[in-house]
């Protein structure tokens, strides 16, 4: 099968060319970036020489229909959503690793987003792409809206013991952490190394885009309204989130037995390994990798859970979930093209 | 005055040599560092070399009390409580960087440190050394206890909000951040750079010796016991410490008026800087120098508040704050050798 | 075929498991790490969960002999030449990554290493394993002394235009700078990530046990006594190293002529990547992959050449290349189970 | 006395602000930066919040004329050139951290920088700003051309032994790293965190404008004509730089007697610190501070000299540098206000 990457001169799509060339599956066919069409991808990336030999192309629905099976958008918000009607109507599958189709509460993407809505009709057939809880809904999707960072980690690590009604999920309070990768390849005097290195710092606290999104996803995991307080941080590393989150307990229950039932919930989901009693994940455990894991620790003091789960924020938190979507959709081993180790150290 | 130092070849050992250099009313005298007695300062530490060129001492009281006014301690966990009962009968202000007479309820030091309690007596004479709340009890004290760098920066950060009752403590989360300097001198796989570099991790999670510590304080300055959940993370950069609290408010204030308050609150305390409307503290911003900078924000759709603070934790979470005790106890001007302003970049 | 790995508890054996598993044509058998045997590798190394599942074994070369194909050494100066003769009596492929049967010289090995001497008639069976210059003999090799970082990135730089005679192999300079990993696993102060972050350092300049290695190459490629001048430091990253190489040229030769040459003498070795004239490689280029990337620079004012070649120390510089040679040894394609993309970011 | 600074908004500019801030002798009167004149500097540098309480100023040659004693430029190439003259008629002390008055060589200005020479009447009154070749002229000028920080490292470490005709300075090749702050405030692709992160880069390869300098000088020390081969890296920490310098002995001397005579040459220079033989400096030796440590190391084999020297490029570098020029020419104590410990770590 064939692929077309759209926004290829981002982080998430250099991610997406690293995975599928190890894909046995898939081939990459083309290369979208209009500001550097008809450029050589190594010219603009050196560490893709003799890797990657094709010239990125400009944006082309007709020429993406007629050429590949599936298209990856890796591109800012408001770019997909004017192009994926059309591929969709010419029969092309998406994965769009933008948030452009991930609200579908009305008026939200606005709200959070500031662009205009992506058409109603379109929105409507996309899926969200968190394999973990949509594996059916994803095998069938013509449109997959793959997962912000934040939403996969916290969501990885909170919904088994929110759907367990175990905890209180409007108690629930997120301390998110990124790596700087997470910030994108545009340059901001934020993300300069001087000023990035040594400095830990908070930013847009309260307003993350990703905030709706989990409270969207919850609302239809339980059935449920909740206003979740989500902190977001920038720490200085290239790779690597890392969400703890401090819920109240609503049972009496030990770190050992979530942990258990945490192991038993996701006992068929390759991606995520939940850290024995008194382990915590770390981000280097899974860098490089499609892995999310998990930590937990019941505080008998304060009768309250803490839950910490790690991804590699490229991976599972972007690229390496968007191919996991993929492999779903066309039928393959879920693992495929993603076995990749963690890189140590 | 003459100062002596203990445990001088630990990060806040030499964070006392640096400061108290630049300090215009004090000379180190004495530095203390049984393994490393009788050897040049400069052979251990050759960044040193032109500047201390005295060499290491051996553990002394008598000796102490004959040579210097004031001994900071900056030892491990243990040290402290043997030779301090001495000092101060010898009637040498001792200043205590180490957590040994942090702690009065009864068997929580040992609860927490896993070491003998300290003499009843002479833990009944510290005083606890943060100095925004308990600067008349410092400026007589005859042995301070120098505050953890995580209860610096969590009680500077929420304790306002908390005596003006706006919010509810009991709902208190905080997230600890910490560089690993915080981690000390002492090897391990943890810290070592290529298993710490690239890489965030939690540790000691509802475990960490400080909880006991702001949960005292907090019962001494409210009146009331809380548990408070604490989380807390290994960061990688060198120094530099960041908490960041979510607690409910009771009071529907706006981050202005919270920001209005703190200000006020603050008012005649030269190291804690308030930011404004909008904005949130980076720990680069306070890197090398003695200030808590802290940024408020309150989210209407949780109507939870979210308080975020940090250090340097060498400094105002050790070695700086353990100064400006000194100053205070002194008589002397509380910036007095502590004007140095952050390392920017 | 099946794979034994000893010392797996370094990251160079680390890294062969990393590979390895990726590798279509190879089963990891068996991993030896006495000091952890019969522990689960996943207790030792979490980022290993469900992906590692066997333990690890002690030394016994008769198993080893009984179980695979090919033993990879991954251990301290000393360690494979106790074991290497008996397994390649015992008619096992052993591909040695530590330095012990790298130096053929009288003495060599004792002056620089301060071990003694492997067995004379196992060292003399050794073949150097750089691919580039020494792909026949590896093909038919039964002990492959697999080259050490500096060297590798040293000779594949610096070989071509001395074997062409346009430069004075006596006035090579060639200043080495190495990512943390290559100072290994063992904790030390200068990889204490509070004293290695931040921080540059030199090393063992001018007694870094790479010099013969490069010196006695260099004698074998060009039949000539060469002292090589080799400045060693440390640069804060986790992978990485770069050799700057700075010589005398005796043609008149411009950047571009240069440059054509080497990309026609490399034409066949798949891992090395000529720059363009006017570009320099970085290390973050080759990250995670098996290529040396080189860059090249006459300098007309000074009649002098500089050569930069950058290589990921633990893949083109140890298991990478280790790999490499097993797959000449084995008859398949050079790039099998090394097609792995850089890392980038 | 009042300094007035201008281009306070980079890197070099915010170090001179701190450093002066400890001055006891100065005053910062006057801040310029045009692009942000009459906002507050705190607005810009929220770091120096409650410090420093002015607002920046444009650029106004005779109202600086009236207010300060002595202004520091830490401008781009070719900014300070159109004020300098102008301000040294109206009797100002001028210290220009810019290149734009180092190179005094016919066209070599524009050859290197690629800007129009400054006028030839201004550029025979500048004095080449190292106090520890040139104190006497340094004492009496009235425009000090503070050096470039490459060259600073390089002249520091390798003039000595030149002057003292050990050492053949034709064979002089150095190798350059310097931290990312030595690249300035304004943005790239290069100093985006996560591309400068991990990373290590060759650039400008025999092409930076700080050849000509050191070579400038080494005329005007040993009056002789040398190129010197420069390679320049990028490293991946935000302070410091080094340089290390291997060049062929002419005599036969011992590490033991060359460090004897550098002990010597610099004993009335307070900021040059040389190692003890068998240690090397690293950069977090020096940070933040104003020293030059320097390593010396012979190699009997093939007898050349390898030189070390480090210095935090932003203080002995730059703004340091210009402090200790301003101390010499004012009659001050050289240290004055330059007596800050490294950071450590």
């Amino acid at each position: 099968m064939k692929a077309g990457i759209v926004g290829a001169s981002g982080y998430s799509g250099l991610e997406l060319i690293r995975i599928l060339l190890n894909h046995p599956n898939i081939t990459i066919d083309t290369i979208v970036s209009p500001s550097n069409a008809e450029v050589k991808v190594e010219e603009i990336f050196p560490h893709l020489t003799d890797i990657v030999t094709i010239q990125f192309d400009s944006l082309d629905c007709q020429m993406l229909a007629n050429r590949v099976d599936v298209v990856f958008f890796a591109t800012p918000a408001g770019v997909s959503s004017e192009s994926i009607p059309t591929l969709i109507d010419l029969g092309v599958l998406c994965i769009d690793l933008s948030g452009d189709f991930r609200l579908k509460g009305e008026g939200l993407y606005e709200e959070w987003y500031k662009h205009a809505s992506p058409p109603m009709k379109t929105l409507e057939k996309a899926v969200y792409g968190l394999p973990e809880f949509y594996r059916e809904e994803i095998s069938t999707a013509t449109l997959i809206a793959n997962p912000g960072c934040y939403p996969t980690a916290t969501l990885l690590g909170i919904l088994p013991i929110i759907k367990q009604k175990w905890a209180d999920p409007t108690t629930l309070i997120v301390d998110g952490k990124s790596g700087l990768s997470g910030a994108g390849r545009k340059m901001s005097q934020v993300t300069h190394y001087t000023e990035a290195n040594e400095n830990m710092s908070a930013y847009k606290l309260g307003k993350h885009q990703h905030i709706p999104e989990i409270e969207e996803v919850l609302r239809d995991q339980i059935d449920k309204d909740v206003q979740v307080s989500f902190s977001t941080h920038l720490i200085p590393l290239t790779r690597g989130m890392m969400c703890t989150m401090v819920i109240d307990l609503t049972e009496d229950k030990t770190s050992f037995e979530i942990i258990d039932y945490y192991r038993s919930f996701y006992k068929d989901h390759p991606f995520i390994r939940i850290m024995p009693e008194g382990k915590w994940p770390n981000t280097k455990g899974v860098s490089g990798s499609n892995y999310c894991d998990i930590g937990i620790s019941v505080d008998s003091r304060t009768t309250r859970l803490t839950v910490i789960s790690v991804i590699d924020n490229l991976m599972k938190g972007a690229a390496g979930q968007a191919v996991q979507n993929m492999n779903l959709r066309f039928g393959l081993q879920e693992r495929t093209g993603l076995e990749l180790s963690p890189i140590f150290p």
